[in-house]
């Protein structure tokens, strides 16, 4: 089956339209009709080759929503018109410790990432800037009724993203949270930590987006670049999650950590950080990451933003808008998450 | 009162025998007749000045056991005859969040060394190279029968320094545990870990010590000098304790965590440690840092260590050997702990 969509041909190298093969649907695949597919700060980072080689042509994309038009013989989670997501991956060995966890997305032999990854048949994988895509049913979720697809789909990475260290340290009634940056990860954090009833504060270079932060659900807003920020903050947070690949003061933020305190990454920026040891044995503080989230906790998620109103902020845009929509990314210039109306594709 | 110690004049100067004052018992003081004094790497740390300037003439020393000689008018938890312990602190504020939590060493007035601190009420705080202490009542710690007196001085700082990390991150039953360093620290922390049930292994850097490793608990050792370890052991633990104060390449360390695993500083190195994110958003890791711990886990240590018959590994020496000792500490050249017999300052 051959289908139209987006792929950057080189590193670097503008997007442009083509046409790539999906596998024939097996027994326990589903074939989806894309109808969005958010544009994910790692798809720029991937084409533009700044995490190293990539199988070119790139089709980008691991923020899809769409309809099932198609399900294998042996799929019982799926049927034709149910409205679903595909995340990061799309598939994982399913044996191993993590994956008998439900951490699929740290299965030992490596998870298969939904573009630009070597897939367990040997073909390549080619993301969601497409008109379809087929995917095994098991890391296929079901998008709740009650949350619109174009706002669900940045669910599927930025959603996940945040709420999985949310839960994981426990982001809830009575519990001090920061987010760290603003922007398509940040906005996510801010809505579900507020959502699992944390009391929420902004931590953003400036306060551009202040209104903004405090309508999704803040309760607090500093900027960062003032420099009074970190002394009035001193040891007030339980929990930080930091969406800023960029390199940061560690030690002055594990500085605003409580006892017992963590700091979550879920970017990574490329080159190493230093941190003073001091800055953790002085409050049982802790230094964590953390990486999207297992196929299970994917779809408590999903369920919880549907049942909390919750969706990104999006700007629908066409395909032909895909390159622009890059360099604004870049330039910070979106609120908050670009999504491509796959429609425009067809 | 005027008491024999041994104190270090100015920084990086041999320890020679003083006269210091203790202040008279207050009504909820303790007075304790010295029995011994573990020698702690902090301690020459402190005296060498490596920590900044010090308040010398500094009798250090915050392991130390020994017998209630005197108690204050409102003194209830301990009475003459009783055999006691002091650690790292002596007094804390008492009221703030930390200290109301049982945290008194993360106090956000700051904790009172047990020496070459400012006590809350303006004097400087002598160590436990002493015949003699008057310490607060409720820094002072009941030393249970059954455990030999000089092996439970090192208790009081190595013992709750791997005692705390080992309970909070859950240490037991199941549990794959690594200690890197087999020293003073080290060795404490094998015997707790073995002793909560958990499974032991040692990193040390060479093979030199093994026997004494699995003597003391290990079920397995480890030589961080053979490249190979790394290989054969990534992903396997779930929590690593390093007692090394020196730099370590983080990362590699980082990379034999399995998912969800914490890797614990007990020290901390003078420089700043660098991490690749990576390392740890790529298994959902924490890099965390533990100093020592309150009073009541301090007393739960000792109570624990007394059920289990763990006390430190100890060469008793007399108080003017103390300068060979610390050449013998720097030199790594002892199994486990020096202490002083605090009968040979009399």
């Amino acid at each position: 089956m051959r289908v139209n969509a987006y792929a950057a041909p080189a590193a670097g190298e503008p997007l442009a339209p083509v046409t790539i093969e999906r596998r024939p649907v097996g027994a326990n695949d589903v074939l989806i009709e894309i109808e969005f597919a958010g544009i994910c700060h790692s798809d720029i980072h991937t084409v533009n080759g700044d995490w190293g080689p990539q199988p070119f042509p790139v089709v980008p994309g691991h923020e899809i929503v769409g309809r099932v038009t198609e399900v294998g013989a042996d799929v019982t989670r799926h049927s034709v018109g149910d409205r679903v997501g595909v995340g990061c991956m799309v598939n994982s060995c399913g044996e191993c410790t993590n994956c008998r966890n439900g951490d699929e997305q740290y299965c030992l032999e490596g998870m298969v990432g939904t573009y630009a990854a070597t897939d367990r048949d040997g073909t390549t994988t080619q993301g969601g800037y497409s008109t379809h895509v087929v995917v095994d049913a098991d890391y296929v979720l079901t998008v709740p009724d009650g949350i619109d697809p174009a706002s669900a789909a940045p669910l599927l990475c930025a959603g996940i993203t945040t709420y999985a260290p949310l839960r994981k340290w426990g982001a809830g009634p009575g519990v001090k949270v920061a987010i760290v940056g603003l922007g398509g990860l940040g906005h996510m954090a801010v809505k579900i930590a507020h959502a699992l009833g944390a009391e929420v504060t902004v931590l953003s270079q400036s306060l551009k987006k202040q209104e903004d932060g405090l309508r999704l659900g803040a309760d607090d807003y500093f900027a960062t670049s003032d420099p009074t920020t970190f002394e009035q903050l001193a040891g007030r947070f339980d929990l930080i999650v930091n969406t800023v690949s960029a390199k940061i003061d560690l030690d002055a933020y594990l500085g605003l950590l409580a006892v017992d305190g963590t700091l979550v990454n879920v970017g990574a920026p490329a080159e190493p950080l230093s941190v003073n040891v001091f800055s953790l044995i002085g409050a049982r503080r802790s230094f964590a990451g953390s990486m999207i989230g297992g196929i299970a906790l994917t779809q408590e998620m999903l369920d919880f933003c549907a049942e909390h109103h919750i969706g990104a902020e999006v700007e629908v845009i066409k395909a032909d808008q895909v390159n622009e929509a890059y360099e604004r990314v870049l330039a910070s210039d979106v609120r908050y998450r670009f999504v491509i109306d796959a429609a425009t594709l067809a």
